[in-house]
């Protein structure tokens, strides 16, 4: 096993987020973003150490991108040549059924991605942006790709099959395929590292709570069911996202409002969810002064936005027949104190216990349960950025 | 309060069911429906006591399929004049937020019936040609409504409103409505009478599960929470019906395979559900039979069926906090111990231990729990008619 720096990728249409990353230790040397790709006044953004680096200049492009990415990152001394960067880690959103789990970038991945693509058709077109970036760029480092979806590819067919016509699933590829997949796989192996067990034996429920939200079932080490399905729309109510309804409502809001398919499923997606229930806002944080303010709307967004997931922990645990540890993650989850509350509320029937002063922390690795409590509950912040790393340690090598 | 005879109907476009009800001892005199109403051959059936009565000729409309049930149940001796019917109750699918209790049927009451329909129009028309009929032939009997939707009037806010944009509820009604509401009833009543306990103090998880099929969570006495929504599409797999699955599957399908939004809804309701899993049946008893003989597709359509049934269980118990007892009911909840294992298996985490030799069971009153499990599990035959009947008692003689 070579040790070396590896760099996470994350682009989206007009984005690139990156993370340089000191394996195998795990240290993060610098991290920022590249925002407005191909608008003019581009944003370079450089963190490491106490130092900022911030340039406003135009970037037409992802590799435009990448070359001033790399560029500054020597510039500041981050590193000396470019000769240190061992690996890069490339976020895919959509691996479809063809991966399951992270895979070294050759041409003929990028060609079963872009095959993919109709499943995820804003986001992986634009992750693989990224990776032709930096396959241009630094054509001898090894790349590889991190799935959103891989992880729950281990469901089986009676949690991703919809009750639907069977040959749409043969033909059209409609089944449930979830994602946040990399943060809840690494909050199950760090959930297992703080239970001292062995994640093959545990049952655990992960929330992924941020302004995208999901909860999955995680039974040995593998998921076996998670909230979102066929795209991210799918499960809990989130920041702007309605969740799950009963799907004749479509054509009724059609009828009702005169928009076309398209214009509901935006609003299903842009304009439901937290914000059209508080009536004011997405963000959790200005809800949760408004409902304390004595605000009803508030209060009752708040409500629906943890009663959701608080009744998914239940049905999961039912699925696995009992629950060894709840955990909390993403910026919702690892924050907010009075979501977990909320979502914690009336479970000790299933053995559920835990501590209001514990609870009471924002943003760190912690149990949150009573010690005597049959099921843990805790806080594990996520960090995607380091399971990309570890794929690329892993996949590159090993 | 004055004892009689009572009508139960429950009219559809084409057809129109009864069930005559002595009352107070609800016992059953005579039931029966006529099918083909405004077809050609129609056809009328009675059945009473050991005898069956049939009788095919046309019949174009509801008040003539009335006329020809009046003149049987004399004519065949159930009763002897007319005098002796001392109120109908009338099924009606939807009350809307208007109605969370039977009530009398006057001139106003129609016209709110009326104004409802938009919310269920294949349905609510259908209730109403079968009030009108008998208000024609029967001026000075009393005729009660009796609602699918009032009993889970009693949800909060929480339970009841999707995260969508809440002008959408107050504009359009775009609510969580639920179903099956009378038979939800029924059996808590009765869960209440064989538990002993006072309804008020019970947290009741009821399976209506039929060819529609739907989970409520009742506590004390009022519905908080059920699985249908908006339509009756939503929530479990159901025989035909997808039940609940990804909003955005709507636009997906529509573009895969040419259909306009309107198929596809006849999609979903006609053609999802178990026959479209299983490949060749809706009817749990030809899947169960397959299933038996080793047909995969008919297995995983039982594993998903049942399994949607039992994650709501957990759901449900975590809603309320816990659960005292679960009621099976209806065709496939009544008669199928093959169902009921597969959703109560492995819920001895939260307190259900149940007798598999007790579940062997078909369509009785009975428990099927260990005498020692703290959650008790219950079959429960609904009976629909008697509660129209009770209704009729209670809203025209007290």
């Amino acid at each position: 096993m070579i040790l070396g720096k590896v760099l996470a990728i994350n682009a989206g249409s007009s984005s690139l987020k990156f993370q340089l990353i000191e394996m195998p230790e795990e240290t993060e040397l610098a991290k920022g973003l590249v925002e407005r790709i191909g608008i003019e006044n581009s944003v370079f953004k450089l963190e490491y150490g106490e130092e900022e680096d911030k340039l406003t200049t135009d970037i037409p492009n992802h590799a435009k991108a990448v070359e001033v990415l790399l560029e500054r990152l020597q510039a500041s001394g981050v590193i000396s040549s470019l000769d240190e960067i061992d690996g890069v880690g490339h976020r895919v959103v959509h691996g479809g059924e063809r991966f399951s789990d992270s895979v070294l970038v050759t041409d003929e991945v990028i060609a079963e991605i872009e095959k993919v693509s109709e499943l995820a058709p804003l986001h992986n077109p634009a992750n693989l942006t990224g990776i032709r970036a930096f396959k241009k760029l630094l054509p001898n480092v090894p790349a590889i790709a991190v799935f959103d979806t891989a992880f729950h590819q281990s469901m089986p067919p009676e949690s991703y099959l919809y009750s639907l016509p069977y040959e749409y699933y043969e033909q059209f590829g409609i089944r449930k395929y979830g994602f946040h997949g990399t943060s809840h796989k690494y909050v199950s192996e760090r959930a297992a590292d703080m239970l001292g067990e062995p994640l093959e034996k545990l049952r655990l429920i992960t929330c992924h709570i941020g302004n995208g939200a999901s909860v999955a079932a995680i039974k040995n080490g593998k998921s076996i069911d998670t909230t979102m399905g066929f795209t991210p729309l799918e499960g809990v109510t989130m920041g702007t996202r309605s969740g799950s309804l009963d799907p004749a409502l479509v054509p009724y809001i059609m009828d009702k409002t005169g928009k076309d398919v398209n214009e509901v499923l935006h609003v299903l997606n842009k304009e439901s969810g937290m914000l059209a229930l508080s009536g004011f806002s997405s963000d959790l944080r200005d809800i949760e002064d408004r409902a304390q303010e004595g605000d009803e709307r508030a209060e009752l967004a708040l409500r629906i936005f943890a009663g959701r997931i608080h009744q998914y922990i239940g049905s999961y645990a039912s699925k696995m027949h009992g629950v060894d540890a709840i955990i909390f993650t993403a910026g919702i989850g690892e924050n907010s104190k009075a979501v977990r509350e909320r979502v914690l509320e009336g479970l000790e029937f299933m053995g559920v216990y835990w501590d209001p002063a514990r609870n009471d922390v924002r943003g760190k690795e912690t149990f949150v349960n009573y010690p005597h409590s049959p099921v843990k509950v805790m806080i594990i912040p996520t960090n995607e950025e380091v399971m990309i790393a570890r794929d690329v340690q892993r996949l590159a090598f090993s």
